[in-house]
């Protein structure tokens, strides 16, 4: 995982906000992480995608994409729906996925 | 900061999304990162925060709104307005803000 920031063309587009606590243990998790970002890195309409975790605690993936449809699309790749369901049975003590239209943004690199 | 997933109530709402990556030295950032979701959670409309770092990288804070005022007028806090300018010329060798609409959400909590 790059610890760049994304750069997704102007707003309007659509975040994915996935928050996640870790159960204990490994368990094949970072393997599937890093497959996960290259998996969605190849899909249509995707645009980016930014992770940090706090060591032992909260992790925060947001994935950026151009539609609903491109979302969709993802949520229902079949590799990526194996990783779903071992999150919900292995890795994941507690998540939530928000999916959010993207409105406006400003920063160190725009104009602002 | 806590490590417990945000709870916030049914969508829509709005998600502040606050990427940022750190520059060298501490300089008074701990302190400062813990007052303003101090003050944030004093503000009308706010709903929740989370927040992760990599260790030496990439950070990514979530803060949750009832309304798009509810932002403006916690961008406009005088001593958030402090820490977004040290932010700019201190604390952050890179950030970006989006602000986005929460249009769904589901997770392990969720009858999904």
């Amino acid at each position: 995982m790059s610890d760049a920031l994304a750069k997704a063309p102007e707003p309007p587009y659509y975040a994915v906000i996935f928050t996640s606590l870790r159960t204990e243990g490994e368990r094949g998790y970072g393997r599937m992480a890093e497959r996960m970002v290259e998996l969605a890195a190849q899909q249509p309409g995707f645009l980016g995608v930014e992770s940090a975790r706090n060591p032992g605690g909260l992790g925060i993936t947001v994935s950026y994409w151009a539609s609903e449809e491109a979302i969709a699309a993802w949520k229902a790749n079949a590799e990526h729906q194996i990783a779903q369901e071992t999150g919900k049975r292995t890795w994941y003590a507690d998540y939530c996925v928000r999916v959010a239209k993207v409105e406006r943004e400003y920063g160190s690199r725009s104009v602002y």
